[in-house]
């Protein structure tokens, strides 16, 4: 396993991002770190003499220069993030510093790590199960405090805990099971107590697939904050589209948009309600009209409704609902989720639910800002009720935290599922057990109790380096 | 003055970028700010006995919920940056995480930091003095590896040490010449030893006044490196100014590019050539033409033009001088630097040097990338012609990093040379002290030593948060 990544050998890495500010901090660990640090320290005996968990203000020198003032936070093996003797330079920020630090960190027999691999070394010392090294990722990617709320109970091991648990009731069901194996085929004898002991392992399996059921659709919900949903705003010209998008804008600045300087055709902001991520499309830009130059925004706004996971369609109650109004939603029937907002409800009052034939409407004002609250509401409860996750807000203690986990999960369940099939079946017991091991292999494989360097590799090179 | 920047109540900051990566550092200090820290912090107890300079494991808790599992290193008073109780707090990164910390740290009293308010406690608190507050900044903002090397000699004193140096010979030139004033007014007498002191007096006025010289010389080549300078890419169309930008892209990937997001009419990006940062820029772009809509590239180009610090003005080798380029020289001439790039030299031979009568010129080939060592340091020595500092790569120990500074040094050099030439005309002593104490005066704002709180604010406004 310890091949996969190379080895132990001296890795660093920059832990924070590039550009103008104050600190840059490298991280660094490895065997014969120390010493490497410590060649290119102006206070390389102090440093070498550093307690575990102790800061050391001085100097990084290179061919006699002075690279940089920093200080350096010492961590001692196995009291570190991986387990290793660790160290986090902090460096000068600016373009400029932090790289020639990191030079001067090479030469001193440094590499540069590769991505996940403090995160790996981390899970092959032991320190982190994989549930907890995932979870680490996704506290850096959330997007949402809902996000960053569910990371953190994966990172304090509320997963860890269920799946353990989980693991554990099918181990007794199987122990019981081989018990019952070795009784009726060895000498081996059980006494009463022990197989009266067997009775309640059908229960316990019964329990566990509930729990893994439960978890499982943890997922869809849990992706959904993860990743956010993509709503697209539709409507005629002139019903307000731009107006809606700037006004959902200006109330959230809970998301900083991604990729700011990405040009496109449409305009497009991450918002955050109720703890979902959504990505906003304003399709107003794309103008509809005979212009053969102006068809490709026709397409666009086409490809755009396509890929959305939810509409927004905007009525001008001014004019109320019109024919083109009326052909958008024949065309969208039972297709995607869709609300119908009644926009100008300042100077046009929405008209009585019913008129809309079971679509929810949202009576709203982009002008005056009222129903914005209830809009926001809207879209949560849309969007949630598209998960299969009864929990409110996502918030139970364990909860699916990635595919992988969600694969593993589904492998389980099934296995399981089979497992009781074949025992309401009466089917032997030595078919059974099989089965049911199965289930606890693919449970160890979630919390890297089993793992594979192939699955290892998978998931830790998805990691960002520095992690 | 401490009322300046409000107090010396908890501040805090992020000392590192947004941006998705394993670590977000936030900064925090003042009076209180331990217990304001320990309020939030699982392990409070432990914290407020942590001595100083150690690393402290625990979460973040806020309103009985965790916010992230954090490490803070701890600073104790005056052992720290600012020289109050101080604390880094290695949050995870990304978007959410550090933000939600954040919230947590100003609900247990923390307000945010002004921009340079950690540097301005550092000052007041007598941790650094101007010059090398000054010097954090501009390494933060150093574009090249000169750059950088010159703001580390600031920030280990090496302008600091020198100022106090002239500022020492002053003082004496100038006690030297109160005693004589004393000496003719009271009856305190100065013994015929004291006023054989005063005679060498002139002599280290003059030597003060030539290493101020020498001082205010070397900015014109240190604000070059620290601001670096436009150079644009001109000549006839196909004559290879895309292939030269692309080059010399492709060989020098020190500096990144800033701004990456930023849309131009033209193509930019910064290089590091022998330390000197060059923002380089191609108007191939713009093309001109009759098109009406195209005039306005010639009005862009002509005004990138206006503004360049250097033009690299390149022959199409294979074609000549043609009457086109002729007439470009002869517009420029004595305008601004320019260098000739006779290109294509590969397939076209470089003339002899008398054939650019008087302008340097350069042999290069964009195609196989013949001569661009040679183009490279023709730009280096071109750029540094222009300033008087004689040094070589700026690199003395003892420069100016600051328009400030400069202008400071110039107030006493104009003072200083004033009161010698009132020396030299036998003005009475009484009207030349003064004039030795203005430059003595203006040598300790320099260094902070003398301030006013305008001039503090001023300076400290400048810097980035969380410094």
């Amino acid at each position: 396993m310890r091949d996969l990544y190379g080895d132990d050998s001296p890795i660093a890495a920059f832990a924070t991002p590039p550009g103008k500010s104050p600190l840059t901090i490298i991280r660094c660990c490895g065997k014969g770190s120390l010493e490497a640090v410590s060649s290119v320290f102006s206070r390389s005996e102090k440093l070498k003499q550093a307690p575990g968990n102790t800061v050391i203000y001085g100097w990084i020198i290179a061919a006699g220069k002075k690279i940089d003032e920093v200080l350096v936070s010492v961590f001692r093996a196995p009291k570190s993030y991986t387990g290793e003797d660790s160290f986090d330079i902090s460096c000068h920020g600016g373009a400029v510093t932090g790289h020639a630090v990191m030079e001067a960190l090479k030469t001193a027999g440094f590499r540069d790590a590769l991505p996940g691999e403090f995160s790996f070394r981390a899970f092959i010392n032991g320190k982190l199960d994989l549930t907890r090294c995932e979870s680490v990722m996704e506290l850096v990617c959330a997007k949402t405090e809902t996000g960053r709320e569910n990371a953190i109970k994966r990172l304090s091991g509320g997963l860890e805990a269920e799946i353990n648990e989980i693991k554990k009731m099918l181990v007794q069901t199987l122990s019981g099971a081989e018990i019952f194996l070795d009784y009726s085929e060895d000498e081996i004898g059980a006494d009463e107590d022990e197989i009266a002991g067997i009775l309640p392992a059908q229960d316990k399996a019964l329990n566990a697939l509930f729990r893994l059921k439960k978890l499982s659709l943890s997922w869809q919900r849990q992706r959904i904050y993860q990743e956010g949903i993509l709503a697209v705003i539709a409507g005629r010209p002139n019903a307000g589209k731009s107006s809606l998008f700037n006004l959902l804008l200006k109330e959230d600045r809970s998301i900083v948009t991604e990729n700011p300087g990405t040009t496109r055709d449409w305009i497009e902001a991450w918002l955050s309600i109720e703890g979902i991520p959504i990505r906003l499309v304003d399709t107003a830009g794309l103008r509809e009209s005979s212009d053969p130059a102006e068809k490709i925004g026709i397409q666009r706004s086409r490809h755009l409704l396509e890929e959305a996971e939810l509409i927004l369609y905007l009525i001008d109650g001014s004019r109320g609902i019109t024919a083109e109004d009326e052909s958008f939603f024949t065309a969208q029937t039972g297709r995607k989720p869709l609300l119908v907002l009644w926009n100008k409800a300042d100077i046009a009052p929405m008209p009585q639910p019913h008129f809309f034939a079971a679509k929810t409407a949202v009576s709203i004002s982009a002008k005056t800002g009222e129903g914005i609250p209830q809009l926001c509401n809207a879209i949560a409860q849309t969007v949630r009720r598209q998960t299969l996750d009864a929990e409110e807000g996502g918030l139970q203690d364990a909860s699916i935290g990635s595919a992988r986990q969600k694969n593993l999960v589904e492998t389980a369940c099934t296995a399981l599922e089979e497992a009781l099939a074949m025992a309401q079946e009466q089917e032997p017991l030595d078919l059974i057990a099989p089965m049911l091991r199965e289930a606890v292999n693919a449970l160890g494989q979630i919390t890297g109790e089993v793992s594979t360097a192939d699955i290892l590799e998978e998931m830790f090179s998805r990691f960002c380096v520095g992690k």
